[in-house]
């Protein structure tokens, strides 16, 4: 079984590199009908996928799925539609291959450029949401890059659906179907293989809870890109408009609580404390957010409730908010950078160097000036589609869309020169 | 013991992060200061650095080390004005953090622009050459990382020498001296804890054989910048200007073996061969390098000797070359993509066509058209000094200079807008 495994997924890794060799020197306007012929397809064989996704929601049932993961698992005719459009939306976005990222001479007359090329072979491990599916393989089709897709068991026939269709679609364009391969088991065996398949997958990107993607980042043997948590702080300075700070702060942490990009903890500048934390604690109670403190904190506002040392450093991905109160921008900056995740973080100060400051000294993937943490995010940085948002520091950092699944070479012409 | 070196090492890693705080956004003249400093202390101090470098000398007689292995070891004043100018050399050059790499507006009139910012915490593992120890530091400084050296056990004198030195000119400039560390103890179990420090070395840089290398990238739980072996290929096209492609692939090959970019197999499109071989084995048996090749090609030139299947693959690093003939580019392309190990590669071609088609479709981190792989260097390419040639897809490719040793994070102004 085990054996049987580790075969076919030697057969999914050969074949991605073969399909990558076709599909890294592909044409712009061939990449792009193969998506639009994707989209189109998903659209005429809706009524498939949907009866596929019916098998994934009996299955998601008996397994006992909460009705929130049973929502997240759903197609119908409109999420179809957003999938389908999805792609489109990649179709139109500039081909990152074979951009000159920079060119220049030597004194002994070689020309030098740096070409960006594709990654190679991704592998895309995610859970349960079907509509990963599409939007993984559409932005690894844009960027010329071989994917590698392991979906979460749940959404298994829905993803074989999705990429079935797919397949088609690379068919009628003349590439490989081998550029989209959807691992054919649900046993979890073939993650483990997976992760230990060097010579066949360049790069790892999990996608899904921390429990994923903490797992996939300890037993990879393959690089990955990094999406670990978003304990995000906003930090109000002295100089803040007060109804600007308690609007963003409102929003930065009640917009969606369970996203990465949501403001988990508030740094306040003592002395606006006073003022900005009863108008902020107002919002907050009508929401049934709960604010938590030190004593001084707890001294201006009695709703706020006494904070632990673990708070610090948590993403409650809830409606929770921790208060730090500071004297200073360089106490703030300190706190931020000793219990940030290095996702996002905002200063709102209408003093324009204290801001400049903040943004310099922090030392995270996106730094903010008067604006809601919950802008961190690939479609809202006018990226397009993201893949995930890189909390480490290598290759890329924050929002990963087509831009950042290349790599690039070095072209170098030359007329006979050797070196002395 | 190993307990001990545990707790060492930690407190290093410590003390590096906060140094980090520092440096990350110490200013360009500040850092400049600092290795022009160094480069004068360096000068000054060659009397007791050339005494710890007797005894590194001493030691590894009595270890037996071979004489290439002694004179990589050996420090004289040559060899110290060497390093010392290096890090003048390094301090000219422009300072890679703080460059803004993008800025564009969004319709909500965010401003976001993507600039760049230091690595981190880097750790560099290399072998016995003591002068890796300054170069290494400098390359750190200038781009604002704190730099843990791992040296070699034999080099260790001669590395805590020059290592006090450069201590010595950050405290002159103000700079904390924990910007650069050497792992105070010969004790290997110090590697193995520096692989595992996730928390506080944010990338390994392995510099050595390949020994070194594999091992390191096996065992690091931290991403590492690969330096993996340089099967580099020549391609002789049929439209190649002979003198061009002798004079060219000699060099190649001969101009010095040991090197990852030295050229260790050629392919060459039989319509040429009968005209190139010959001539080009005059040249290489001149000087006993050995040329292998398939029954085909010892047809053309008997002192070709008989190659196996392993050959291909074959890294020699001596004055060994494998021949491969071919019929067409295509066909040296899947063979050059096939046994490449991702260093370098040429094609030598008057047709420019097929020269632009070689370096569209070879996926190498450096391809080059009608000169010597041997040009692979960050030096060549005018990069300044480098601190590996990665063969590594992630992040960076090719030659690492100060350039490729940041990352970068968003900034983004805004106005109080709030995620709808």
């Amino acid at each position: 079984m085990s054996d049987n495994i580790k075969q076919q997924m030697l057969t999914i890794g050969q074949q991605a590199k073969q399909a990558y060799q076709v599909l890294a020197i592909a044409d712009t306007e061939l990449k792009n009908k193969g998506l639009i012929t994707a989209a189109q397809l998903i659209r005429d064989n809706q009524a498939d996928i949907i009866a596929a996704n019916k098998l994934d929601m009996q299955f998601g049932r008996d397994k006992g799925l909460t009705p929130a993961l049973l929502d997240r698992l759903e197609l119908n005719q409109q999420r179809i539609e957003a999938i389908a459009k999805g792609l489109e939306d990649v179709a139109q976005l500039p081909d990152p291959v074979n951009k000159i990222l920079a060119s220049w001479d030597r004194p002994n007359g070689l020309k030098i450029s740096r070409v960006t090329v594709p990654l190679g072979v991704i592998g895309v491990i995610y859970e349960s949401r079907p509509n990963v599916t599409a939007d993984a393989a559409g932005l690894c089709l844009k960027s010329g890059n071989a994917v590698i897709l392991r979906g979460g068991s749940e959404s298994f026939n829905s993803s074989t659906a999705l990429v079935k269709t797919m397949h088609d679609a690379l068919n009628q364009v003349g590439l490989p179907t081998a550029c989209i391969q959807l691992v054919p088991t649900r046993d979890r065996a073939a993650v483990g293989e997976m992760l230990t398949m060097v010579d066949y997958i360049d790069i790892i990107v999990p996608r899904g809870g921390k429990g994923l993607t903490e797992r996939v980042q300890e037993q990879s043997k393959i690089p990955t890109i990094q999406h670990l948590d978003g304990n995000c702080h906003t930090y109000i300075h002295a100089s803040a408009d007060v109804e600007k700070a308690v609007s963003v702060v409102y929003n930065a942490k009640m917009r969606r609580t369970g996203i990465c990009g949501a403001t988990e903890s508030l740094v306040v500048d003592k002395t606006i404390a006073p003022i900005i934390l009863p108008k902020l604690l107002d919002k907050l109670s009508d929401v049934d957010c709960v604010a938590k403190g030190e004593q001084e904190a707890i001294d201006i506002d009695n709703r706020i409730q006494q904070v632990n040392e673990d708070d610090w450093g948590t993403e409650y991905l809830d409606k929770v908010i921790s208060i730090k109160l500071c004297d200073s921008l360089n106490q703030a900056v300190t706190h931020v950078n000793k219990y940030s995740s290095g996702h996002t973080e905002a200063i709102i100060a209408e003093d324009k160097n204290a801001a400049v400051e903040f943004i310099r000294q922090v030392d995270s993937a996106i730094v903010m000036h008067n604006t809601s943490t919950q802008f961190a995010d690939g479609g809202e940085f006018g990226m397009g589609a993201e893949i995930g948002i890189s909390t480490g520091r290598l290759h890329a950092r924050g929002p990963v869309g087509v831009d950042q699944l290349v790599t690039y070479k070095y072209a170098v012409y030359g007329d006979g020169q050797v070196r002395n």
